[in-house]
C-alpha cells in the first residue's frame, strides 16, 4: 500500500503518559506478519468519556463501550485489528464477551472497567481461539511505544497516526498522547475510525464526557471522506489523574478551559489525520460556510458540499468548477439565495451576485487548485451561521480501494 | 463517448402526437456539429403538468416554468442544450425573457403558455445572439422525427432516449410518446434531467398535475447516480386533447385508471433510461426495501444503500459485500435492528438474523453479480413499509469523466 502523499512527514514523538502501559502482541486475525492485538493498561482510578457511532446497526463492541460509558472509570482497553466482530450475531458476542472476562480476572477489576474496540472484515465472529491465544502472549509482553501502539490499531491505514499535546492546570502541567487509524468515517469492513486520547491529568468522567462532546462537534463530527458512517466508530478519552493536578469538575475550574483548548486542537488534528489518509485522497479540502440562517444550518450545507462526488471529483481534476459548489448548497435543502452567494476558492473569489465574477483570472484561480490544501469559502449572505467541514478528493483510487477489498 | 453497455438496443418507434410538431435547428451554443436548440409546437387546448428540481438555487428556466403552471396551457416548448443558463443573473433572466417573447409573438399566444428548459455548463449566461439566430431558423424549418428531437435535447448522454405507451380511455385510444436526457439526478453544468411527455389525450391541466406527481412519486423520486440534485431538473407532461377522448378530470373518470398506469410504466421507464445511462455506470442495481416501520423510511434507507459509494463500488467489483449494505442501513437513522436483516442478491440470501447464512454458496452469488441488472433485497423485518429505489455502480469512468469535464 503506498503511503498517503497527505502523511506527516514522520510520527511525532508523544509523551509518555504516568498510570498507563501499552501491550501488543499477534493474535492473527488476518493472515500477516504483524501485530494486531493491543492492549492498554490503566491504572486505577482513571477515568473515562466516549462519543461512539450513530448506526442504528452498531457491532457488539460499540454497545459493549456504550453500556460501561455509564460507571465512567476504566482498567484496560482492548483493539483487535482485522475483524469487526460487528454484525456476527450470537458467536461474536460471546467472542467479545470471553475477552472482557478474561481481562477483568486478570486484572482483578470489574468487567464495566474494560472497554473494546474491533476493526476490519465484518460478518465474521472474532475467532475466540486466536484472541484467547492472543491474550496469553500479550499478558508476559514488556510494554511497548506508542508507534508501536499506533500501528497496531490499523489496518488499510497507509501510515500510523499520533498526536500530542499539553496544558496547564492551575500550574501543574499534564500531557496528551492521542492515536488513532481510518482512512474515513466509512466502510464497516475496512477504514473504521478508532481513536484513543490518554492524559494524565487528573478529570472527573462526566466533565470529560462534556468536554469530549464539544471537542468532538468541531472535529469528528466534521470530517467526511465519502459519507459512509462506520458500524463501529469509537473514540475514547482516558484520564489517569496521574499528572496531580486539582480533578477538573466543571469548565469554571482553574485550567479547565487550558485542557478543554489542548483536548480541541488535539481531536482537530487526529481528525485531519483521517482525512488525510482519506482512501485514495490527493487533496485535503477545508470547506468554511459562513453567513447561514444558522450554525447547524452551515454545518448541512458544508457537509453537503464535502459530500458531493461532483465537487470532490471536480477538486481532483483541479478544476475551478463552482458551478458544482452551487449545486450542492442547492441541494442541502437549507435557507440559501442564488443571487447572494460568494464563493472562493482559497482567497480567489470566483462567483458572487449571482454570476460569475467578471474577468476573474482562472489561471491563478487553477494555480492554487494544483497545491495540496483547498479551501472552498462559501458566504451563504443570509445571516451569521458558520461551520467547517474537511474531507478529501475522489480518486481513481477510493475505486481501486473499495470496487475489490473483501474478495 | 462510448455508448453505455446499458443501453437499449435501438431507439423505440414513438407514436405520432396529434397536435404537435417538432423541430430542431443549430444555435450553435456550444463548438459542435449537432443540433442543440429545440421548439416543440403545441396546438391551442394543450394542458400541461409539471415537477421540477427542489435545488434552492434553481435555473431561471425552472423558475419560470413553475410560474408558468399555475396556469395549466402549453403552447410550446423551448430546450436549449450545451448551456444551462443556471447561476448567471439578470444576464440570464433577460436572455430567458427574450426567447419567451420571441416565441410567443411567433405564435401569438400568452408568454405563460410557453415552456424552456435549458442545460449544460453553469454559470455561463446563455448567449441571446446565438439563441435569436437559432429561433429565426427553427421558425423556418420543416418538423422533424422523435429520434431526432431526442438527439437534439442530449448533452453528454451516449445515447437518445425515447419511450412509449397506449392507454383505452372509455373506448378512445390514446398515445403517450416521452423523451429524456440525463445521466443522473446529478451535476448542474453537465448532466441535468430533463424529461418530457406528450400525450394526445384530453385531460384537465390540475388531474394531470396529480396523476404526474404520483407517477414521479414512483419513479423519478426512485433514482440517483450519484446523490447530486441538478438546479436544473424538470419533467413536463402535455397533452394535446386531440385524441378525442371525454376529457379526463379526475381518478374515478372511465379510463383514467388506463391512463395513470400508461403514465406510471412511462416515468418508470424513462428514469431507468436514466440510469443506464448514468455516468460510467456498467451495471443497473434495483433495490427493494421491505419489512420498515413505514413506506417513507422504507424509502430513506434505500436511498441510504443506492447513494452509499462503498456499496456502488463493491457492485462495481462483482463482490457479494453484504456488510456494506448493513452499514448503510445503520447509518440511515431509520428505525433498523441488526439482528432482524434479512439481506439478499436477486434471490440469493447471503444474511439473516444478525449475521452470515451459514455455508451460502457465495460461488452462485458471485455468478450472480456478473449479470447487468442487479437486485438488492432487504427485509427490514420490523413492520410492513416497502420501497423501490434505481441506481448504477460506481467505476473508475465516474471519476473519468467528472474530475475533468469543464476545463
Amino acid at each position: 500500500m503506498k503511503i498517503s502523499p497527505l502523511a506527516p512527514k514522520s510520527f511525532p514523538t508523544l509523551p509518555e503518559i504516568d498510570g498507563l502501559d501499552c501491550y501488543t502482541a499477534r493474535a492473527q486475525y488476518k493472515e500477516w506478519d504483524r501485530c494486531d492485538l493491543t492492549f492498554i493498561k490503566l491504572c486505577e482510578g482513571t477515568s473515562v468519556a466516549g462519543v461512539l457511532t450513530q448506526s442504528k446497526c452498531a457491532s457488539h463492541e460499540v454497545m459493549i463501550c456504550r453500556k460501561h460509558l455509564l460507571h465512567g472509570h476504566a482498567r484496560a482497553l482492548i483493539v483487535n485489528a482485522g475483524n469487526s466482530n460487528a454484525f456476527t450475531g450470537e458467536k461474536g458476542r460471546t467472542a467479545c464477551q470471553a475477552i472482557i472476562s478474561r481481562v477483568s480476572n486478570h486484572l482483578g477489576c470489574a468487567e464495566r472497567e474494560i472497554y473494546i474496540s474491533s476493526t476490519g472484515v465484518i460478518g465474521v465472529p472474532l475467532p475466540i481461539d486466536k484472541a484467547n491465544q492472543g491474550l496469553d502472549k500479550i499478558f508476559n509482553e514488556k510494554p511497548c511505544s506508542w508507534p508501536q501502539t499506533a500501528a497496531a490499531i490499523c489496518t488499510t491505514d497507509t501510515f500510523p497516526k499520533g498526536v500530542r499535546s499539553s496544558a496547564m492546570i492551575a500550574g501543574t502541567k499534564v500531557q496528551i498522547a492521542a492515536i488513532i487509524k481510518g482512512s474515513g468515517m466509512i466502510a464497516p469492513d475496512m477504514a473504521t475510525m478508532l481513536g484513543y486520547i490518554f492524559t494524565d491529568a487528573a478529570i472527573d468522567a462526566s466533565f470529560l464526557q462534556q468536554m469530549l462532546n464539544k471537542a468532538n462537534d468541531k472535529s469528528f463530527s466534521c470530517i467526511t471522506v465519502d459519507s459512509d458512517t462506520s458500524t463501529s466508530d469509537t473514540i475514547l478519552a482516558f484520564a489517569t489523574g496521574k499528572a496531580g493536578n486539582e480533578k477538573l469538575s466543571a469548565f469554571d475550574d482553574a485550567g479547565a478551559d487550558a485542557f478543554m483548548a489542548a483536548l480541541d486542537s488535539v481531536c482537530k488534528e487526529m481528525a485531519h489525520l483521517v482525512v488525510k489518509d482519506g482512501e485514495g485522497a490527493s487533496k485535503f479540502i477545508e470547506i468554511n460556510v459562513n453567513g447561514a440562517a444558522n450554525d447547524d444550518s452551515a454545518h448541512i450545507i458544508a457537509k453537503s458540499i464535502a459530500n458531493s462526488p461532483l465537487v470532490k471529483t471536480a477538486i481532483a481534476g483541479e478544476d475551478a468548477n463552482w458551478g458544482r459548489v452551487v449545486m450542492a448548497i442547492g441541494k442541502a435543502g437549507e435557507p440559501a439565495d442564488r443571487d447572494l452567494l460568494t464563493i472562493a476558492f482559497g482567497h480567489h473569489r470566483v462567483a458572487q451576485n449571482g454570476g460569475a465574477i467578471k474577468g476573474f483570472d482562472e489561471a491563478l484561480v487553477t494555480d492554487y487548485l494544483k497545491g495540496e490544501k483547498i479551501e472552498i469559502n462559501v458566504d451563504i449572505g443570509l445571516a451569521k451561521g458558520i461551520s467547517t467541514v474537511w474531507t478529501c478528493d475522489l480518486t481513481y483510487g477510493y475505486i481501486e480501494i473499495n470496487a475489490d477489498y473483501r474478495s
